[in-house]
């Protein structure tokens, strides 16, 4: 069988971030492989990998890049599988130029973004999750049964202000 | 049968701009409600609604807000349907307060932001279709299909120039 | 008798800016009371913290948080008792992403915003003071002392340059 | 008996903004005077009117200005009256410079900082009444039953998209 | 003989901006040929152009897109021929978003960048020229005398204060 | 005889930043002073400052602040002395709050403006010393003097690259 | 006898805010010359222009640009006469590019930087007069004049709300 | 025979980032200089460098600078040599005023920016080359070389993730 979700990123560079998708899709048992595919460094990898998405059964897609930050935008060009941008943080201007170059997609081709850096992934990890959880309702039940227990969690911290 | 994608404002003055997440929407013919709901106005009333997402059989929530725009994000943490998040262009930012208001989301409750405005409009509509796609072929069909269009439309539109 | 002012954060990791508003109470002599309410974690409770706040006798409401910062705004929608937003500082955008989602609130439901970060919890705390003070003449007694004491300061302190 | 709430502006061309304070107060029934007080062309009368606040019985005081907008500031740094900022969108920058110049206070001296524009004087005229009505039930009565009355409006309004 | 520049845009909307560099390079007498190539909505078309660019001998491309402008950099990343990126100014950001997409590249595959809109277009058609100029003399001296006549005129518009 | 110039700054931390205007003033040979003037905390202290400044002969009033930096504005609102103001960087912002408070001021009363942090400091000196030296052949002299020096230690400096 | 000011900007485009300076020059009789010199097409003038400020006589240099706006610090870098620099708004971004280009000075070269736009204009010539006004009585008491009658204007305002 | 570029920067403290620029022409064996030239504290030699270059049988500029980053736009107004300008990473802002000072030139004189810092710099050297290569068959091949290295290196880090 397939693997559900294809996690990318542009650099090596970018794993420090976007490890935390891949530990909330093996934290909810989702199938998931990972890959450097550069947008700018690597053109035709990532148009053949998001041509082949399809029928290979991808069901998400999470593109994380960083500055101008292009790979998540081609990606969707080439696919209709819905893919998610993680911004990546960059380092003069702490990821504002990868959110706006990420999100402020023209009409026609969509990205799913989330927050620059951390959360951002983490969250990527959760919406492809809650995206397939709306057709697969043990991943949907898992996805809660996570939320129930951070909800725990967060109850309790109080007493250690 | 029950509808698969909510699309809710936090104001009618919305409404200019989230009617092109509904115009997709027909075009794809993905059945949708549309409805006011208010963060801030009516926040009993978005809990009501994110609370009976899932069971009411939606699969994809659209929310589009502007200004300190938490309709999206709070609607998110109340519901694991999978939430896209339309920023509204405000009137003294031009929307970089209503993107950031719905992009920064901390880690645990995703938000599928777009770009402000129309083309994010637009874009909610398809990536709805999309996500949905993945798990209809017909759907996906449907996606394509206007794609391919649209791209015909590109190739055509030089003699124009 | 009750508490007078409740301090709510979204996340322990805020208690390194907002104990600096709890430190103004503590030394103006004000009673309150400090709780870890998540506007995306814990949403229910944080509506029943707000819905309860009016008949717990509760003054002013200090919310801190961070990036998509939800929670002051939220519990200003389900309260009359005045919420003051603390924009904690937030790592990629600096607090910018957490002052405008305090800030920009729509016209109906106000949240009186000081500064990002320890400053504006500081400030929080004799904001909250002066509230009170408008109507306690001993409260405000006493930030008027401590007004005295730190101009005291400062106008010895040009010795030292 | 004296007014509760003073209304000051840097200048007339800021009436267009904070008439919308003004309308919320004569809709709450409190007593209000306005004035325009300018920190930079009348400083002296600006720190008078601080300074008399007390005494007078002003129980909030709301400043709007625009551009490197000190009036707020100046005035708080005067009284221990609770003072709220409301940064009027400016010509070149919308107001940016506006929010910054007075929401970013050292600590010691608070500003309540609502938003830009109308919907800050908006929500600073409701502000002032929350404040009011933490310690006058009549108030906070008002308050709420206006909420109730526009909950309403918007829960009728989804009819009209 | 082949064209010399080859001028794409995103879309027919941006032929606005667009055809103030082809004027430039008319003036100039510089050979060009002008094209719709969408990175998003034609990314074949994108790909097939840059790699063909190189064969067909043309000199420099000048790529204008506005948003997420993709455009230039894709371009860029598939061929070896110097791109000139013109950010076009979008709706709601102003095209600091279009700014950010196109000059921030990460190291390895650069794209020359101008200003955004009319002055950014008109330059781009200069930079052109000044890239060829630097190996063809007539070309240089054009541009030279543009700047002369220019200069000239400057020179005598003090009169008309 | 009295001081020529008046260096004030909002808080002793502002003293890191400000000793860069001093040692060009004192390297010049211009008369000054150095003070703790703060107008958030002692307000009356800087009105007085402000007011006794033509009589006690300065002619240039160099003034730092960081945040919401109103003591340059405020300073010059009471004096015709030309102001210089310095935005000292501050922690979340950068000092970009500090630069909009200071260069935003509304018609009528100017502030001149410099850079942030350290070479906005130095050049506060440089500044005041031209100013001078418009009117004191002397000090122009050695202004002069020291570009000269300066650009020879630049015109040897590349053979350290 | 010479001119005192010269009042320079880089396009006649710029006289529309230009002229506000030299409004307040002819109100406070102070003599001053009026010309286009662009720094990036008539550098040359631009030099010379500097080079000969002091030779003849001139105290004050106010120079406005949009943009990149390089006039006012190139001319500083040639010229020991103090510089105010007026950044007039651009299209794209509002003058915050030609803020931020004037601003930013390297240590060693300072220009006095006013607000964007006409407020800055008219402070550009405040600014001028005020620094003649500390060694020519005469024009500091037509500058206090001026602000005794705007004072008294804004006083007189409030009964026109 | 001579060099055929000139890497030119504002400061010794420039050549962090600028090395990475040399780096490359080292690389890809390309003939060129370095030498630091300060359009503010030495604007005579940046006039003569610009002023020679063409004679000199310069091809391509790339000047570095930072903050109120002039040297690249006035090097492009005296000569008609391609300049390519590195913002370099500022204190305060983070370069963002050294992009905006370069990038936003006005209709005339081009510069060819690239992104900020280290990438900026690096791609400097690159575009360059690439100019250079559209007119040299043995550069361009060079060019391509590097790119097909790093494009392996890429496809083949997706193990070390």
């Amino acid at each position: 069988m397939s693997v559900q979700v294809g996690v990318i990123m542009g650099s090596t560079s970018d794993w420090d971030t976007m490890q935390h998708a891949c530990e909330i899709l093996d934290e909810l048992q989702i199938s998931y492989e990972k890959k450097v595919v550069s947008a700018h460094r690597t053109p035709d990898l990532m148009f053949e990998y998001a041509e082949q998405a399809v029928e290979r059964g991808i069901k998400v897609i999470i593109a994380g890049a960083g500055g101008a930050a292009h790979l998540p935008g081609m990606v969707a060009a080439k696919t209709t599988v819905p893919v998610i941008g993680v911004p990546v943080q960059s380092k003069a201007l702490n990821g504002l130029d990868s959110l706006l170059s990420i999100v402020q997609m023209p009409g026609g081709i969509p990205v799913a973004t989330v927050a620059i850096g951390k959360a951002g992934a983490t969250n990527a990890g959760l919406l492809a999750a809650q995206m397939i959880g709306s057709f697969d309702e043990q991943v949907r039940s898992r996805v809660q049964a996570r939320r129930d227990r951070i909800q725990q969690e967060v109850l309790e911290s109080s007493d250690t202000l």
